[in-house]
């Protein structure tokens, strides 16, 4: 018998497909607009079965946050990765290994010595590894800023070493901290115009620059222009959650990832209900405490999605979850929602709450109620 | 060949295994003073080895925040289990499976609704269940006060419907959000005191309660008497972590969890040093945001656990920490901690960081550096 919404036991983490392909195909149909090609970030998901279905819509190439996802995503059929965190010199034998074994791996460097352990190691082990250079254009946290004399010393450790150097990619981390669409569009500007300055100085050195990425959601979906991009990466906006909300690039409608959860007790002269969906199900990410509008651990939907506005889980411990209005307490809500109520939590952070479960459960898009299981990488 | 902390993937989440049993043999031989039966909840380790240990030395049972727990340790050996979340009504037949095959499971109902579905299905299938009522002593979450007339009234669905009503249980949760002696030891004496008043009603209305069942990890440490109870429960204080650092009832010293990174860049301008251990590895538990010291989202320890004074994770994406001094930025960072440079971070909350990872490392007592690999649950 197949599990559905009624069944299944909770909590567990949902998938509305349709909701998801709306996802995707707006973010592939901008790409092919601006004309750049889109690399999705798979550390969302972690999940072949949503890579896929990005891929299907056109996506060329994957991204990864840990040569784990790169092992899993390639053993699944997935060639060309990109693996977007700074190469730690011990970890090249195992990216020497993916691409013996016929991955075209890309890999990451944001400095001098990254840079020339990789060439030492490259050489040493008579392979020229695909490398872009970390280009820092917001601060955030990683990389080399374009205007830096560093950016051309490390090119040429890779190039003059025999690596393939394949150009700059950057990431606007910042955009998360915007919720405006001027700030956004600017932020959107300033990562494309620093990153393609950076290319521009390795092209007038001479150095090979095939390849320039960047992205982040917020800036993949607010860009106006990408002259001199070639590839756009983003992660989040395949499920997308309350902080993408709160920064004003989708509404809850929009987001296609949900903790389904039952009712199990109430304090009803506090207006509480308590629910099987504590932080272990949401994860610990309070990401709209400081944004315009905090949802505490998340907003709470009826089973089938519908937003009911002023629920929140407005607490959590492991195991439980705390829900209640907004505002003047409900004390009617064991009447409304009583023990055995199942109800769909809206996460604050997509990528943090998909990684407390070890699988999905996908709505199908037949609208037959059947639950399909997705499953999910875990750990490193 | 053994990993060893030189050679094992980093993040990986580490056990200083006489730390730990240095916890485990403080709380039980507390318990043993106090006279009162010491039941672990596992929730916080999820592991097996661990709670062996605390069996060892002298646990008697377990206590469990999810069915899946219990099936697991219930396959490994561990028959008296207290599955301490409010019963849903749906997972009925889960328990009732536990124990056909021999699980002496004890449940939970927090109110009548519960109780009565508890009653009726134990009749309808011949099981004369194990149950405790949940009492609310610090108004944190769920629970029947001690005075309230309810209380009677669900005890008596239980025994007069045939279930073998245990007794009461009780969990001062809010006492983590205390930081004195004297405001931990008034919590530890409410939450005694008013599990005892329950206890004392039932037994007063003729009805049995041979269990009186209690504790957090701070009310555990600080209680200076447990008059009338039988059983005390507590989770983190096996590894300890930063949040109970700053409630007083641990020293940095006493944390036998951390997770073990590298170094893998820099931005020395900024005095900053980019680890391999983000929120993936840590969790996004800001616990000791709000107390007298603020952590960030880590204590850093060099590779062999030393406390460095002053040096945090003071931010953190998914892969990426970041790691910097408190106060003036050390603009020597990357000549102080190279790439390449294992440090270990301690937690801010022991349950949420264990939860990020499908295994603990265990480092052997016998300190030749080898690591042992026990695994930890992972879902629902």
């Amino acid at each position: 018998m197949n599990d559905t919404l009624a069944t299944i036991d909770t909590p567990a983490a949902l998938i509305d497909r349709s909701r998801m392909q709306r996802n995707i195909a707006r973010m592939q149909q901008r790409m092919n607009t601006l004309g750049v090609r889109f690399r999705p970030h798979v550390k969302t998901t972690k999940c072949i079965d949503v890579a896929i279905a990005q891929r299907d819509a056109g996506a060329q190439g994957i991204t990864v946050s840990t040569l784990k996802e790169a092992d899993q995503f390639f053993a699944a059929g997935f060639t060309d990765i990109l693996y977007a965190v700074g190469m730690a010199p011990h970890r090249l034998p195992h990216a020497l290994d993916l691409r013996r074994r016929g991955c075209a791996l890309t890999i990451l460097t944001d400095g001098a010595v990254s840079a020339c352990a990789i060439a030492e190691f490259g050489r040493a082990n008579g392979e020229a590894f695909d490398v872009l250079i970390e280009v820092d254009t917001d601060g955030h946290r990683s990389g080399i800023r374009p205007d830096e004399d560093t950016l051309l010393d490390v090119a040429r450790v890779l190039h003059e070493g025999g690596m393939r150097l394949r150009g700059v990619m950057t990431h606007a981390g910042s955009s998360y901290d915007l919720d405006t669409p001027q700030a956004l569009r600017a932020m959107a500007e300033q990562e494309r115009a620093g990153c393609v300055h950076a290319a521009r100085r390795l092209r007038d050195a001479g150095l090979p620059c095939p390849v320039v990425s960047m992205g982040s959601t917020p800036t993949a979906l607010m860009a106006e222009a990408l002259d001199g991009v070639t590839e756009v990466r983003a992660g989040v906006y395949v499920f997308f959650d309350l902080v993408m909300r709160n920064v004003g690039v989708c509404t809850e409608d929009d987001i296609a990832l949900s903790v389904l959860t039952t009712v199990i007790g109430h304090q009803g002269d506090k207006g509480w209900a308590i629910v099987d969906a504590g932080w272990m199900a949401m994860s610990r990410d309070r990401g709209t405490q400081k944004q315009k509008r905090d949802f505490g651990f998340g907003q709470v939907c009826d089973v089938n999605g519908r937003v009911l506005e002023g629920y929140v889980l407005s607490g959590a411990n492991q195991e439980h979850g705390i829900l209640s209005r907004e505002g003047e307490p409900d004390t009617g809500i064991a009447q409304r929602f009583p023990i055995g109520t199942r109800l769909r939590i809206l996460p604050n952070h997509a990528c943090a709450t998909g990684a407390q479960f070890p699988e999905y459960h996908a709505l199908s898009e037949e609208e037959d109620g059947a639950l399909q299981t997705w499953g999910r990488f875990h750990g490193w």
